[in-house]
């Protein structure tokens, strides 16, 4: 068993439960290693079972030699696996991951497994995925690093007959040469009255006119996300953008000044908000604050008014207040920080202030 | 109401339900032409809301006008938005899409809404999605021949020293260049033993010594998917890959063959599963026949010998047999079928003999 399999063994009891059944497939693979799809695991005190299919035997024999596996032909359903392993185990009391588990499949496995009863859980394995350890931060610091990287590069070569799409392939081309998996998100390239979407597709619209360009993008490397957005800004943009702009950079430096461990992830919300609405535009910031990044693009905590997380050592969040002004601008600015035992470090460097973002073209 | 909506508002009585929350975000997305996400639908029978967050309000009143929207701020909960837009309905008994909402979301809505009663339905707008119109035809068209001009393009330039890598990374290249959205999955591209891997993923190790390669990949053009497998071979393969691919290439045909409508999915499995069981390499096929294609790369109706379904005129599916020898070779090839009125027309045209897939480096 591996050690993160084992701080789940030992929730059992807690649980009242046997055995935990892994549905997510992020959660199988932070937990056990594996890298294919399709396969759960069912965790008991003293062995771990993988159960997957034909196409996985060779490879889980390679990538979790230490886990059981049971192997489906293609004649046998997922749901009767789980049943043959459930009887053949012996568990009762299954704890099963509610949140990851349709309310189908759960009917018919309860019709299907009369035996056993069901212990709903949620959030067990991502609150130990929201705290990293210290190869997952030196992971992510490498995907900050790559993404940081292709922006420099990127911008660097820029025309003002790119299109947004061509930019966005750019990029990605970019973070791909420079190591990454691939692209954490299609990155948001939004050039003027675009950049007001918060989550526009890049066209093939050219950048010619347009005073302002907003990129928000990141890579997944080695499984791990970077999240990043700048907003760039040419000789003729308004004395509005430039002072909204002004705004949405104190509002996230108030939001970093706020992290801490014990801090509540909505009160870091609101040290954006209130600055935002000190600016008169508490309206124009039309979504949470940021979330969590790791193996996923967003994950626990969620940073926004309504979250009921507390920062903990580990944690690595995204910082990214926006304002939104349809049909004129939109502005956003997001960075990736690290919760550390002192405060928090911000990982990602790229400047940000509005001299720093202009636009030479 | 668009006309899709209208179907689904039509089978209402059936379920004997005054509404239906549509939650998976492909579904939202065909029935109401909205692109993004975290987005869904209540469809009453002269009324569709469309429940989202300030982020697609103005995305909304373009894609989708003629559905009620009801926007959440950053202070409330997509399951406070249900509860309110529900009350404010009237509508008491309420189909959802037991596929599509997890079983903690739907304890949470259950709890928040006593009013209400659930019919949980499954499969209702994948059934609608399953046969495809003259336009989504055209469109699955237009991928197909994106994904095959993108393979021979790539397999021209081909030269012994790319690694898997840089292949898989030129085929998504060209795919975008001819108009892709994108992949529709990450290639496989699988030279020599790693073509035994049903699903790996593509190395830096060069192709030089290899006899075999297999290529499986596919595009997303606006929306739809294609999705091909040639196997390639050198002129040193060896005479068992040579007799399995002609195995394979007869499997594949003969379950093409059987293709047309009211026959059923298991029945067309098993035609490609007795020619490989009659060359003797029955065990070697390690997975189902192939699935349908569409809006997703896997979709209804599954063509495994555990299918339930029977094949209608618009389906789109794809036909892939394979066989998988650890430590040796893989072959497995693949084309994109239309059920046509008559029988069946395969989408797709690249040559599969065992010459014509001769590899010239």
């Amino acid at each position: 068993m591996t050690d993160r399999i084992k701080k789940i063994a030992a929730k059992l009891d807690a649980f009242e439960a046997d055995a935990m059944l892994v549905t997510d497939e992020i959660n199988v693979g932070y937990l056990s290693g594996f890298t294919g799809d399709s396969s759960y695991l069912l965790i008991q005190p003293k062995r771990t079972s993988i159960l997957t299919d034909g196409r996985y035997e060779t490879q889980i024999a390679q990538e979790c030699p230490s886990l059981s596996p049971a192997v489906r032909t293609s004649s046998k359903t997922m749901l009767q696996l789980v049943q043959e392993v459930l009887t053949g185990s012996g568990a009762k009391r299954i704890a099963i991951e509610a949140a990851h588990l349709d309310l189908h499949s759960f009917r018919q496995m309860a019709k299907s497994c009369p035996q056993q009863q069901w212990v709903e859980t949620s959030g067990v394995v991502e609150a130990c995925r929201m705290i990293k350890d210290t190869e997952e931060i030196a992971t992510i610091r490498q995907s900050v690093r790559i993404s940081e990287q292709t922006f420099r590069s990127v911008i660097a070569k820029l025309r003002g007959d790119w299109s947004e799409r061509e930019i966005a392939y750019e990029m990605e081309a970019t973070m791909r040469f420079l190591g990454a998996d691939g692209v954490s998100f299609p990155p948001i390239v939004a050039a003027g009255a675009s950049g007001a979407l918060p989550h526009y597709r890049p066209s093939d619209r050219s950048l010619s006119g347009d005073a302002t360009l907003l990129v928000d993008w990141g890579a997944f490397y080695q499984g791990y996300a970077s999240d990043l957005t700048r907003t760039l800004h040419r000789p003729h943009a308004s004395d509005a953008f430039c002072s909204a702009y002004q705004a949405v950079l104190a509002a996230q430096l108030a939001a970093i000044e706020a992290i801490r461990p014990g801090v509540d992830a909505s009160a870091v919300d609101a040290a954006a908000r209130e600055t935002l609405a000190g600016a008169g535009l508490a309206e124009a910031f039309k979504h949470g604050l940021g979330h969590g990044i790791g193996l996923q693009i967003h994950e626990s905590p969620r940073m926004s008014s309504i979250s009921s997380e507390t920062l903990q050592t580990g944690m690595v969040i995204t910082v990214e207040p926006g304002v939104y002004f349809e049909g004129d601008f939109g502005i956003r600015i997001e960075d990736d920080v690290l919760v550390t035992e002192n405060g928090h470090e911000v990982l990602s460097t790229l400047a940000k202030g509005l001299d720093d973002c202009r636009l030479m073209l």
